[in-house]
């Protein structure tokens, strides 16, 4: 989609609003229908009676999507083309902020015993400690370690024994900086293995995670579970085109948990900092915004969430409870609006699924009247047919006249 | 595509002939239905019944085609590998022949005033001149300018203060001898650019075009408006495949605008001369050259033109007429019949769009019984679904019996 580029036309006024409802397709969880089939959407239904459907395939067919990957596609990124790296994910998700300075890794809390010196892991996960454990262990730490060689050193505790780490330089991390291996040795009653770069700027990034790790040694040596640290995954920031050149959007994002706020920050859309964490309080947010971006991109977690419980009332639930204020986006009369997910979260699954997720695009330039409800069998009769995700982005700029004529 | 010529065979004697009917797709117009919704069409009706159906997308989603990109897709070629310089496409549209001995270039006629000997756009566009005016003045140039150094040089009135310029040289045109900057300043207030080549064969472009500005802009000096020209799009004919060779086909354009024609003979097919410009004397041609041809590309123009002024009445008379005349082609007994749009002109945006355009392939070997009429959404349910409109030519050559089996 280089084309896409030289297509994109500036100083546009159309409002694009896009919703994701994470993990939203579904499979049949009651009476063969699926939650989206089970939930009362009366606005949703009048609205996709008059919008283009159809269904997105996030990454490829077959394939289950993270929340990285998933966001990135519907953000226009061709995902296989565009590799985040684990502990970028990681850092994102517990709500770090990353930058071109920063190598970011996954940790993992582990439990060894020494033989003489040589330590040997007979827990690779410390026995899945408590958060809470975890939290004041990440305290006892930082408290401890500040800086290593040049690196300002970054620590935030995630769920059970995970962790993130990030080495922050005092300049831009160089290309191939992070081509540093795993210290975790895969099996019990190894020991974990040294960190080795692969290049000299790699050497002195595996150079400052051995001191890391040889210090953590010291200072956990006492606690009967979490006594070491395995590191994994070492990455840093993506060379990718900012989103609002790429599309020439000035660009927002409006979302509670802390991956989705990191992915759209990755891409470098304004993530709005709000109180808050209900649909509704995200409309105001939208409202109080309205006049100053060109895209918002909000996101819904809840129906991902409900998901992965298994919970399909949940699900259902939250559907509904969006249904209910979907008036007040389109009172704000968005000259796009686009509402999908950014991959299926089955029920019975209780996972992402590799499922395509129904989408819907009302706007002025719309056949319609093929969808008489937003749901996946819905979907799959309208206009828009199955597509990559990544050709949504120029869908919506379409609609919203946002692209030149191609060829005379 | 590559696999394509492998499996093509010759020899064979079925016919196809391919109907696109220009920017048939639409929008609701009048009660939420579409021209093709409005117009009664009972032949195409009882065609479509017993076709295969669906929708093809001209460039990639969200993208809308010129003419160019449009058509060339439908011939089988990949619009996005395939660019067509601005000056060939402007060339074509006013029905100047283009060879391998040509740089085509767009010309627009512009006002300067002179500072000393300096000129100063003050209107690009020459205050957008009748094209009656624009007519005296290449007859005056075309008088006086009939050859610059080894170049050959031709001239043809476009509309308003637009104009097209070949460059004829003795000899094929080597590749990059188009790299030419456009002289056009952009800006009013600024003197025009000096022609400049990238390389040594540009570079004698660069001078000839040179020498041209500064021949005209005396042959001009004492015109009220249009005293200056301004080039752009310096353009060869790009290196395409014949399509006779590329599909093993004996090919015929039926054509009354000089755009089609132009681009059929881009890709060599032969372009039938007759007099008349309906649907009725295209049939008639089609009649008496039905031996000599096995693929015949019909174009028809007024969908287009009535989709542009928005004129849905006028869209749903020239389907009516169209399919008042069906019958005519299928007394010809083609093996298979295709009947398309080469892009969508939605009346209400009265422009080309993005849209999937209705395509519909009778043969034989159908399965059919899928869409009850050929309109945009009853082709969403047809069996050839969605797919990229350079794929609809390997479809009617195996609907033709055309291509070998691929593999043991």
């Amino acid at each position: 989609m280089e084309i896409l580029k030289k297509l994109v036309k500036k100083d546009i006024k159309s409002k694009i609003v896009l919703i994701v409802l994470d993990g939203v397709g579904d499979l049949p969880v009651k009476d063969d229908k699926t939650p989206l089939e089970l939930a009362k959407t009366p606005n949703l239904d009048k609205l996709s009676q008059r919008s283009a459907t159809g269904l997105h395939i996030p990454v490829d067919l077959g394939i289950t999507p993270g929340s990285g990957p998933g966001h990135l596609g519907l953000f226009g990124y061709e995902p296989l083309k565009l590799e985040i790296g684990r502990g970028i994910l990681e850092a994102l998700g517990v709500g770090l902020d990353v930058r071109e300075t920063d190598v970011a890794i996954r940790g993992n809390f582990a439990t060894v015993r020494y033989e003489g010196e040589r330590p040997i892991v007979i827990d690779r996960r410390a026995g899945r400690i408590p958060t809470e454990e975890n939290k004041r262990i990440i305290t006892k730490i930082a408290e401890k370690i500040k800086k290593i060689d040049e690196a300002e050193v970054i620590l935030c505790s995630g769920r059970e024994h995970r962790f993130s780490l990030i080495l922050r330089f005092p300049h831009k991390v160089t290309p191939h900086a992070e081509r540093v291996n795993d210290t975790d040795p895969q099996a019990t009653g190894k020991s974990p293995l040294l960190p080795q770069g692969e290049t000299p700027e790699a050497e002195k990034v595996a150079s400052i995670a051995k001191k890391f790790i040889e210090v953590t040694a010291d200072i956990l040596r006492d606690e009967p579970k979490a006594n070491y640290v395995l590191l994994r995954g070492f990455s840093v920031k993506p060379d990718i085109e900012p989103f609002p050149l790429k599309f020439g959007l000035r660009s927002a994002c409006i979302a509670v948990y802390p991956m989705y706020k990191g992915l759209a920050r990755l891409v470098d859309m304004d993530v709005i900092t709000f109180e808050g964490e209900t649909f509704e309080d995200e409309l105001r947010v939208l409202r109080e915004w309205w006049e100053s971006y060109d895209f918002f991109f909000i996101h819904v977690k809840k129906t991902d969430s409900y998901g992965e419980d298994g919970n399909f009332e949940g699900k259902v639930k939250v559907i509904e409870d969006f249904d209910a204020h979907l008036p007040e986006v389109l009172a704000l009369k968005p000259e796009v609006l686009a509402i999908t997910g950014d991959h299926s979260t089955p029920c019975v699954m209780k996972s992402h699924s590799w499922h395509p997720v129904p989408v819907l695009i009302n706007s002025p330039y719309v056949l319609g009247g093929l969808s008489q409800r937003f749901t996946e069998r819905e979907c799959f009769k309208g206009e828009l047919g199955l597509f990559p995700s990544y050709k949504l982005m120029p869908l919506l700029l379409a609609h919203a006249l946002r692209l030149q004529k191609y060829g005379a």
